[in-house]
């Protein structure tokens, strides 16, 4: 089977590091770019961020191309108090081998797309802002060769940036809205589903087992990401939100899905950025994506540890 | 124990009707008045069923006045899918013979708190346009006489009118505003306690087991309500929301609630009525209302069979 | 010809002042009362100012009743850079014999409505939030007994409050949008119209000629506003905004007026409390309310100086 | 001097027109690009206009690429009652011999940057969608070529489109935000200009005169503007909005601008698209654009006429 071709756009953070990784090791995904994006942090720290988990993990080759500054419109937020002031504390870090690509993130995206002979999905696990410029920018491009986007954000119920909005559709609302509003085939993967997938300790047991460096590191990044989702909301072990995406892509049955309206909420004075999620059809909108709403845990947990693992024995061989 | 003074707003409405039972039939409550108010139907049906609710069960001597036709702002809506046509469909009933008070429900409320000698509890359970009407109207005599105002409304998650609003709060936002602003002691009982206590087929077996014919009505109106609830929401068995209400009054243990924020959603394209309940602390808002988390919903029910029992036996006595 | 029967709803003021000067001494006016509210200042320090005018003015047997302390809606704002700390600066007042009625401001309005024989027209010149907590506590009374609302407020054009508001309806959007949306006859006298009729020198002189202890005061008022409209504005003389109202009501051919669409906004981030006045019927709405458009300014200011003529006389006679 | 070199962004409509035509005749201006979008009709009709304006005066080696089919949300909105079916009613035009460039705008606005030596003006006429969707997604590009942007839309005062809001930002309200915070050097002129300069009968005459068929073209696309003009808003002569932008940068003593702060309302129910200019200072917020205020009309006029006569005359000689 082709592996499926990904352009990945994140703003690492902890979740979103496991996505690299799990997106770099299966063999069912073929990473054809990242790019990154404010968020977790400011875009020049996920962009160094992303660069340092390629190198700790031996990905090679994939072009890693900075995006956008903020949100669309406004002020952007950071998620300090949840990824810490690097946006990805917990480990050291050297300095990445990994290159930052010279373009900027949305002509790393045209021209990714226009050399590849196929349609590409576009797996976005950070605010939106990257992806909503490439389909304002190139609505004819990305109609023609964006397969699928796969994302992680918003949820059907309660939210985490505020009581009724999720961090990465909070960020920037506008962005997401006209991702949700292009017509394309969207999936969202929400809290909803990633409060589902906490990194319970067995997990960090798993990871540890593994023996290799870059399963350490694994192990640093959770137990840190765990002591903030403590403090932060009380929980037991923190959500892992982002590669819930690759995941699904890689196994279409690991997540269940339901078609559904989905309206991101702009002008709200305390909802701003809430997605509001029709699941009993009662607003007579048509759907426009494919909601998450369970997840096969063992199997996700599978597939992240394995990802770990097969990174991990490659770095040794390298 | 000195029963508690109570006026009872409501559109009744199936669940509004048990409110009324419960409020008449529980010996810790004293029922002062009954306003009525748009909601469920329009205000002139909603102060017909109130009248039919009292005379079916035998309620004499409280004063029943309409209230506002509609929302502070724009146009109403009303809850036909839910409660039929006439707002309480399902049994048939007679000429009321309680009368409607000639007075509007604004000066009731103010004549009954001047009335009584001491403070008295409003007991809201559909749109809150009438109590905001009256808070801002007179403010002064509101801060003195109020004790306190236990609603039915709302939710701490998804809602029913829309995919994040509850009917009573989505059909007058800006009065539901004004009542969780009013600085006066609020407890709000929304969906998510409410959906805790479906009238499941047992408590109608319960009920009919009372053999009267006020039993027998309830049993008529719990299956209406049964049927459009499966319809609508594809629910096993209706949300009993209303006498949550009384039934916290009557008994502080039965509803587990917190202290929180709690805003009112005015200006969301989507959102309008969400009341957003800061469970999470993330808003730094303080907290202005208790919410209801849990109820024990035995214990619930037994006060609900209680009130139709003792009601039924009294009106066969007289 | 029978008076007309008037309620003002006043916040003083410096122009406000001037409106209940013209009220009380016009013989086509009967001043039923007087109700204020929180805007140009607090209500306590309005409801101490308009005691002080009627003190002043020598007008007795009115009775002043305070309103609301704020908007229905949030936290107020107050006019200090226009009207001072105590909401009428300038001049010095003594101790007023004009006592407060105790009853609050809509009872007032209730029992003056169902007293007179007749309905009565409400001349409201601060902030709409008396008038709206009136209409919703008691809309059949108010359709029944309320002649028609003459207000001053809004704009056809700019604001300033903000530069899309004035303050009357910038101080409370959600009453203002009550008060045109109630079905009554509302005529709008907004800044387009006041902006026409600044308090020259000539008019101070004019005042200043007639030489009673009562003109005075009034020369010191209009020098005050005239500093702070000066310095905030820069404008060369104040504008007179609110007795256009009366001015409007004893003579209706001062004050050209077109039948308009009127919105007043409540969402806007940098527009809200704007009157959205659809001159050109480019909306579809239908019109609402009249809005004065051109006044005829000399006419204007022999009523104010007639006014100050008059009650100066008559003080000085008794 | 060296011409300053220009990008027009457009949407012929018949004012558009005259801008083309002016920046193709001026020799202070080297006009690089032209860039379409979706306003006074869809893309693919302006698109069509502006090739049929090039060919009927003889421009050519200008780009002209097709931009963005509507605005960043939402659905668009035409203005056939004021530019008819076409968008550019009127004259009869043949097949255009200008070619439409196979690359999108943003792709032509991108490459004109890159491969232009100095900064570049940029000149919106049109809504500002095209301008909105480089400058996301390209913000590096665009802080460092582009020198400024001049720009038709908004009004200090009333709108066109509602009352409240001018054709061009109610068009794409969020694009006009990108735009006016973006940082960049923003020049606005909006009605309150426009409306300064009818094409009055006598610049038909003027126009007639000169006795070419680019001339005759001319006094049919203002005898047409000049109909609908009159019809919806009982204008005598229609407001030549469009061509004012580069009148103002081949003449900067032309129109008579501020340093103000603007900001274009995005939530407003009845305002959504208004530009709230703060003359007066009362918003505290800084400045971040230039604002005409009041234009040299007949200055105006002698470069419209200059244009087409220049245009007209090299035509006659090819």
């Amino acid at each position: 089977m082709t592996p499926i071709p990904v352009i990945l756009d994140c703003d690492p953070g902890h979740d979103d590091a496991f996505t690299i990784l799990l997106a770099a090791a299966h063999p069912s995904v073929e990473l054809l770019a990242i790019t990154t994006v404010a968020g977790n942090a400011t875009v020049e720290k996920t962009s160094l961020n992303a660069r340092r988990v390629c190198t700790a993990a031996g990905i090679r080759g994939v072009p890693v191309a900075a995006g956008l500054a903020g949100p669309l419109h406004g002020a952007g937020i950071v998620a300090r108090n949840i990824h810490g002031e690097s946006g990805l504390d917990g480990p050291g870090f050297g300095e990445p081998t990994v290159p930052l690509d010279p373009r900027d993130a949305i002509t790393l995206l045209r021209e990714t797309l226009l050399a590849h002979p196929g349609p590409v999905t576009l797996v976005p696990t950070g605010p939106l802002s990257n992806i909503a410029a490439f389909l304002l920018a190139h609505p004819g491009l990305a109609a023609e060769r964006v397969d699928r986007i796969v994302l992680m954000g918003g949820s059907t119920g309660r939210g985490n940036r505020t009581p009724a909005a999720e961090f990465n559709i909070a960020a920037d609302p506008e962005a997401a809205d006209i991702v949700f509003s292009s017509g394309l085939d969207v999936t969202m993967i929400g809290l909803n589903v990633s409060h589902q997938v906490p990194a319970a300790p067995g997990v960090l047991t798993r990871l540890e087992a593994l023996g290799t460096p870059l399963a350490r590191l694994c192990v640093e990044l959770l137990t840190y990401f765990g002591t903030t989702y403590r403090e932060v909301f009380g929980l037991a072990a923190p959500p892992m939100h982002d590669p819930l995406t690759v995941a699904h892509l890689v196994d279409p049955d690991l997540i269940t899905t339901v078609r559904a309206p989905v309206a991101v909420e702009l002008t709200g004075t305390h909802t701003r950025g809430a997605t509001v999620v029709d699941l009993d059809g009662v607003t007579g909108r048509p759907a426009n994506a494919r909601v998450g709403t369970a997840v096969d845990a063992p199997a996700f947990w599978d597939l992240i540890v394995d990802a770990v693992r097969v990174l991990g024995e490659r770095s040794g061989e390298s």
